[in-house]
C-alpha cells in the first residue's frame, strides 16, 4: 500500500464544495472518479479540510492510499488528463505510511481578496469579492492584527444546524460537534494589506473552524463601515457567541493557499 | 438624438460571439436587452468589430443612438446593474453625432496569451491558450516582426463559407465579401514577447480580417515547431491563399485590448 500526497489547485466556482454529496458536483467526487478511471481503484480522497462551495484553492493537500505501482509523474499527468480543467494536480509525492492530509497538518494559510474599484473586471468576477463601497481600511488593518494569538474562536465559527445536534443553545451545539480540542485555535499571522485595487487579507493558523475566515473578514468589513469599532475584536472573541460577531463574507473571495506539515519548515513570511 | 460611446470589457467564454444570432446568448443581444431595460428604447448596438465566440475584450468600443436624457454616469451604473457580470461597461462618453464605432475606428490593438508551463492554473483555463510543448520562441519572435507593414492578408483571413457567396475559388470568394478595400491592412506593430510563464503576442493595425490574429498566431506556432521556417512570412503573405498559412489558434487566448479613433493620439507604445 502506498500513501500518495496530492497538491491541488481548483476554481471552486462550479463545485458544491469539497465533500461528496449525492446529486451535486463536488471536488472530492471528481477526484475519486478521476483516480478510479486512471488506477481502477476505489479510494477515499482525504483533504486537509473541506472547502465550501465557491471557495478556491491554490495549494489544497489531500492523500490517498493506493495499490498501483505506476510512477508518480505518470499519476500526475494521467489525473490532469481526466480531471476537469477547473481542478489541477500541481504536485504528487510519495508520503510516509502514516501521513494524513488533515490530521498531520500543522498550519494553513488562507487569503481573502476584495476588489475595491467601482467596476469589477469581468475576468475577476468569481475570484474576488467586489466591494466598492467606502471603508476605513486603516481601522480594518489595525483590527486584523487583534486576531493573532491563541483564542477561542466560537464567535467566528458557523453554528451547526439545529438538526445536526439536539441542543438548543447554539454555542453548546457548536461545542458538541468540535470534540476535545474545542474552538481554541492559534492564529500566527493575521494581516490585511492594500495591493493595488485589492484589499487582501491573509491569515495563517494551526487550524480553522467552519466559516472562520469568512466570518473574520465579515467582521473586519463591519469595522470598515464604522458599525463596529477597531478595538472590538478582543471582546467579540471573549463573548464566545456567533451573535457577537458580524456577517459571513462571500465564498468567492476566499483561497486556501497552502497547508504545512511537520519537518517542512513552517511558514514565516509566506 | 444623442450618440453614446460605450467602452466594454467582457469575458467571451460563455457568449456565442458579438453578433445577435437567434437562439444563442450573444454580447450584442445582452447589451440590446440591457439598454431596453434601462432606457425603454430599442436601439442597435454597433461595435468596432465583431468578436468570435470565446474571444475576450478589455476595451471594445460600441455606439448607440438614444433619445433619453439621463446623465451619462447614471447610464453606466444602470447598465452595469442589469448586465451579467461577465460584461462590464468600463466607460460611457457623449460622442459627436457622426461617430461610428466601426467606421470611425483608425486602429486596434489585439493581444494573444499563451501559457507555457506544464500545468495551467485553473483560474486561467478560459483566459489563455495552454500550450506547454517545446517551441523555438526566438524564431517566433523574429517572424512576428515580418507581419509589420502594409500587406494583403488574404492568406490569414477566414475563408467565407461556400453558401455565403456562390464562387468556387476561396480567395475570390473572400475578395467578393471584402468590398473595395480588399484584404490590404496596415500592421504597425507585431510583437511577440515572453512575460513570465506566458508568451504574449500583441498586434496593432488599422483593421483586421476575420480570424486574422488567430491565424497569424497559428502560423507563428508552426514556426515555433519547426514545421515552417522563421523567414517564411513574406512568401505566405505573397501567396494570397489561406492554404499557404497554418492553423487557427483557439479563441480563448485572444483579447481585443483597445480601439483608437481620430484625434485621440493613436497608440505608439501601448
Amino acid at each position: 500500500m502506498r500513501t500518495i500526497r496530492l497538491t491541488l489547485s481548483y476554481d471552486g466556482t462550479e463545485f458544491h464544495g469539497w465533500q461528496v454529496q449525492p446529486g451535486y458536483v463536488t471536488l472530492q467526487q471528481c477526484l475519486t472518479d478521476a483516480i478510479d478511471r486512471v488506477l481502477h481503484e476505489q479510494v477515499v480522497v482525504h483533504a486537509s479540510g473541506r472547502t465550501d462551495a465557491g471557495v478556491h484553492a491554490l495549494g489544497q493537500v489531500a492523500h490517498i492510499r493506493i495499490e498501483a505501482r505506476l510512477p508518480i509523474e505518470n499519476l500526475q499527468k494521467a489525473l490532469n488528463t481526466v480531471l476537469p480543467r477547473s481542478i489541477r494536480v500541481v504536485a504528487v509525492q510519495e508520503a510516509a505510511a502514516g501521513f494524513h492530509a488533515r490530521r498531520s497538518a500543522i498550519g494553513k494559510l488562507y487569503r481573502y481578496r476584495m476588489y475595491r474599484q467601482p467596476v469589477c473586471p469581468p475576468f475577476l468576477r468569481n475570484y474576488v469579492f467586489h466591494y466598492p463601497y467606502r471603508l476605513d481600511e486603516a481601522s480594518m488593518m489595525a483590527a486584523a492584527r487583534d486576531f493573532e494569538g491563541e483564542h477561542d474562536f466560537t464567535s467566528f465559527a458557523a453554528t451547526p444546524e439545529r438538526g445536526r445536534v439536539d441542543i438548543d443553545d447554539p454555542a453548546a451545539r457548536l461545542a458538541a460537534t468540535l470534540g476535545e480540542r474545542g474552538a481554541v485555535r492559534r492564529v500566527c499571522r493575521s494581516e490585511l494589506v492594500r495591493l493595488g485595487d485589492e484589499l487582501v487579507y491573509e491569515v495563517y493558523g494551526d487550524g480553522f473552524l467552519h466559516h472562520m475566515v469568512r466570518n473574520m473578514m465579515g467582521f473586519l468589513i463591519e469595522i470598515g463601515h464604522g458599525k463596529r469599532s477597531a478595538g472590538e475584536v478582543p471582546q467579540v472573541l471573549a463573548a464566545r457567541s456567533r451573535a457577537a460577531a458580524g456577517r459571513t463574507a462571500p465564498a468567492c473571495g476566499l483561497y486556501l493557499v497552502c497547508v504545512d506539515y511537520p519537518g517542512e519548515g513552517v511558514e514565516e513570511g509566506k
